[in-house]
């Protein structure tokens, strides 16, 4: 097969194969060539092109979280690399596997005056699981093991962005035929650590406190975790409380965490708090939850997981078991035959029944606004898709509805930046294309990555749905503004931009509506693909409504009087 | 007046515009908004909205750039700020003011997984000027003191980016009633340092030294020093090369550096390479003096200004002499009374004299392709015109015609990044209203940077040109690529997408032309304007035409046979 002619690049990009990885996002420029032809070339390595690196790298990321594997993004040196920084960040966060590698010049002409030079060394210090330096008199056999070590971090231990930095000089484009032999893919052979005897100890004793909350954030879908689950669930004691980016959909416990709270009264809310948090997973959506558990902090709180051990949400950490979720709730059944019932657990879902009822009654007659909107959204959205959700308000008001349980639940909630949504919404579809993607997503964080659609993939599973409030209905749902007089130009953020000439100038086609009914004619074609569809983009326009009183108004027919 | 009631961030604000500070531009966001208050209700700053952080700043810096003062870009917490580090990358290296302020959640929640929560401190180490960390608890002496601490560095020292990042806690909305009185500018009195009796004794001896040249990369508009340059220019042993970017236009020197240098053959080249290198002003766009000066290195090279003192861009640098470049010029002229007169500099001008006509013979009949269309897109901007050119092949184009004295030429060559052209262009728009601002940019510059368009501000006085050669255009000029068979993908970034649509979305009348024709056609219409026409967009499409073979063409017709 053909490669670039620089012994580095060859021993590099086959150390990156041999590590599992199978997909690399370029990003066109002169510097990385020799690189871009080398992936390019290789036959296990499938290549994009995408030209603004901020969306390159959120694309990458996207399609790491769908195939769950290390996803190349690869770009030229200077400036280039600075645009794949917020993705590093909220890679870093979600722990997903993005390895960053930035071609750059020989160090000698570092701050020397060349074009497109900065120092990119330690630019991701504070968000990256390690760094590496290579320049082509690199030893061959050190750039191999150490592309392995590093690829090691991400695999055996927590995930997370890496970046290899890859000094080159001219000739760039010189090609030569190398070896058709493929590289052996490692086969990484992860261990998960176990609890030891004190651990379970510490376990037994604190299953001993009356009120237990399991508190669930982001996680990707875990079927075997979910089972698991839904046995610790038959016990009374156990209050389970899930967002839909968990992606645990199940009847048993409380999904919208938000609105059941909104039940609990000022008296009832030492009652409802846990004596015991043990939490799992990511970012959780909910700040009320957070508030309350703050406010009413348990006597014990266990984070389980490898990611973050010292995280301390709800300042009252107490023990960090860095174990394999699944595990520990195998290990929780194995040794809970002791506990002594009651029904803390049923108490809160008993709750979430009374909040889902007098949410969908208050839904009944709610009129055209962004809370129906997004109710009307999911509805519709064909069974089995997965769904992104645009941060800001998008995603808090999808966590007012229950999750579908055929769907997969996905946002950027490691930053929780309105930047990158669309861009990860489209890697997805690039690395799943026979599954239907439908992205939610805010007027603003459309238009801030609307390059995102700046790309020659024709993908037919994309759907999105831009809910147009005018913008920044996010400062409707945090309250703060909505009591400041004056200023309202910079806390919501109105605008006039015209969505359907975006999709116009990416070929994507337009639908539009400003009513349930509007919306409903639309669904069928909107939905529809085959072939040749390409993206199809759903604008829903809410602006006419208060959309701040909608919500006031939800909010006081589910509240306990 | 109205402010923030947050005492922390009234001191921060008020040593802002004590420093000399005008102007912020906000991106919208909840964390920050104390600070977008005080700011904004502060009757000493003007204030501008601009949603994308990465357009943003970079339209923080074509304000500063034009104000040729500190301009703020503040933004919220979490990812946000890692979408100014291009902007600031390009500040650093083109030393320009640009003051970013982030707002941050107190550190006791940094990594404790709330939203919009990253580790602020220290991502833009590598190119900065100095950072500084507030919290609410700060003493508010200290806020003063390091706060104009941090301005005094870019202010009396080499200009360039600062960070401030400041914690803030809720409630962040309240304001407060404080004193109209304003805060005293402060007087800065900048001391430039001057040169010692050793370093004339050097410049003495060096004077001696025959081939004298005088290599001026990009600088601001200097007329005391252009009037300065020009006697130097009667003495004909020195060579004076320029570029559109130098700001300096005269007839008495070289201003096309890479068209003369074709002139040269292989056996002239030691005769025209100098013994002694004098340069001034930052980054040079021209690759090929770079390579040639490497080649032939002088006997001495001495680097003048305040910024970068070590920065050895063609291996030779024998003295950085940290003192203004006027005063410079001023001693040489002073000192210089016993040099021996030679032709040296007359002879680059001769063969600037020769190219230049052999330029304007091949011009007459060539083809209408990117270089025509650069070439009348030059001729017919309005004299007095602010010209920001795009990185890639447009400010290489440029180049090779010679500079209109009416004009100002700007470029991003801090980084050369195709990113962020068209922001800087709309930031210095918005602060010169009067002034006729045109932006001449590639395809892929304009699409990657579109965002900069989607801002609520009518600016009437910006004209884009956009060159349409279905993209990566550079790589025809660099040659590499040319010679490589596949991956034609990666290294030209041919695409189909739709410019007129952009403007559409974004309210900017469009043109469009295919022909010299068709642009002359269009040229009254395109630059007339009033108080209400808005920005317009040229389109020129040159698609259908070998544009490499074209240049090509233009550098044989110039050589020397």
């Amino acid at each position: 097969m053909i490669s670039s002619d620089k012994k580095m690049v060859q021993t590099f990009v086959s150390a990156c194969v041999r590590a599992g990885m199978t997909t690399v996002v370029c990003s066109p420029g002169s510097r990385n060539s020799s690189l871009v032809i080398a992936f390019d070339e290789h036959p296990k390595i499938k290549t994009y092109v995408i030209h603004d690196e901020r969306s390159a790298a959120f694309i990458g990321m996207g399609i790491a979280m769908e195939i769950n594997k290390p996803v190349g993004v690869l770009c030229t040196s200077g400036s280039a690399m600075l645009n794949y920084y917020p993705a590093v960040a909220e890679a870093y966060y979600q722990r997903i596997p993005l390895v960053v590698i930035s071609a750059d010049r020989p160090e000698k002409w570092i701050n020397q005056g060349d074009g497109q030079t900065i120092v990119q060394k330690g630019v991701y210090t504070n968000h990256i699981e390690g760094e590496i330096h290579f320049d082509e008199n690199s030893d061959l056999e050190t750039v191999e093991k150490s592309t392995l070590d590093l690829f090691s971090k991400i695999t055996l231990q927590s995930k997370g962005p890496i970046h290899f930095n890859i000094a080159l000089e001219e000739p760039l484009y010189q090609t030569t035929e190398i070896s058709d032999e493929l590289p052996q893919e490692i086969d990484w052979n992860k261990q998960y650590p176990t609890l030891n005897s004190e651990e379970i100890t510490v376990i037994k004793k604190g299953l001993e406190l009356p009120k237990k909350m399991i508190l669930i954030g982001q996680m990707p879908k875990n079927p075997y975790f979910l089972e698991v689950l839904k046995i610790i669930a038959d016990d009374t004691s156990f209050a389970i409380l899930v967002e839909n980016t968990s992606n645990l959909s199940s009847m048993k416990w409380v999904h919208c965490i938000d609105r059941t709270l909104q039940t609990i009264n000022s008296e009832e809310e030492l009652d409802f708090a846990p004596d015991l948090l043990i939490t799992f997973g990511g970012a959780i959506v909910s700040k009320r939850i957070k508030a309350y558990l703050r406010k009413h902090q348990p006597k014990a709180h266990w984070k389980i997981g490898i990611d973050f051990p010292e995280m301390n949400t709800y300042e009252a950490l107490t023990n960090s078991f860095q174990v394999s979720e699944a595990y520990f709730l195998d290990t929780l059944i194995r040794i809970k035959s002791d506990i002594i019932p009651n029904n803390y657990g049923s108490k809160w879902k008993q709750r979430d029944f009374i909040a889902q009822e007098r949410a969908e009654q208050f839904l009944i007659n709610t009129p055209f606004s962004d809370l129906k909107a997004i109710e009307v959204s999911l509805d519709c959205i064909p069974e089995g898709s997965h769904i992104h959700m645009g941060n800001s308000s998008i995603v808090r008001y999808c966590q007012l509805f229950n999750p579908i349980p055929s769907m997969t639940y996905f946002s950027n909630r490691g930053t929780s930046g309105i930047d990158g949504s669309v861009s990860t919404a489209v890697g997805a579809a690039l690395a799943q294309p026979q599954l239907l993607h439908v992205l939610i997503v805010g007027d603003i964080s459309f238009f801030y990555d609307s390059n995102a659609l700046w790309n020659k993939y024709r993908l037919n599973n994309l759907r999105i749905v831009v809910i147009n409030n005018g913008g920044g209905g996010i400062f409707n749902i945090i309250k703060g503004p909505r009591t400041s007089k004056q200023n309202a130009d910079y806390f919501e953020a109105k605008h006039s931009f015209k969505t359907e000439h975006i999709a116009k100038a990416f070929g994507v086609d337009y639908f539009s509506a400003g009513s349930e009914e509007e919306m409903m004619a639309n669904m069928a074609d909107f939905y529809a693909y085959d072939e040749n569809s390409g993206i199809k983009l759903l604008e829903i326009h809410t602006q006419a409504i208060n959309n701040h009183l909608i919500l006031d108004e939800f909010f006081e027919a589910i509240q306990s009087t």
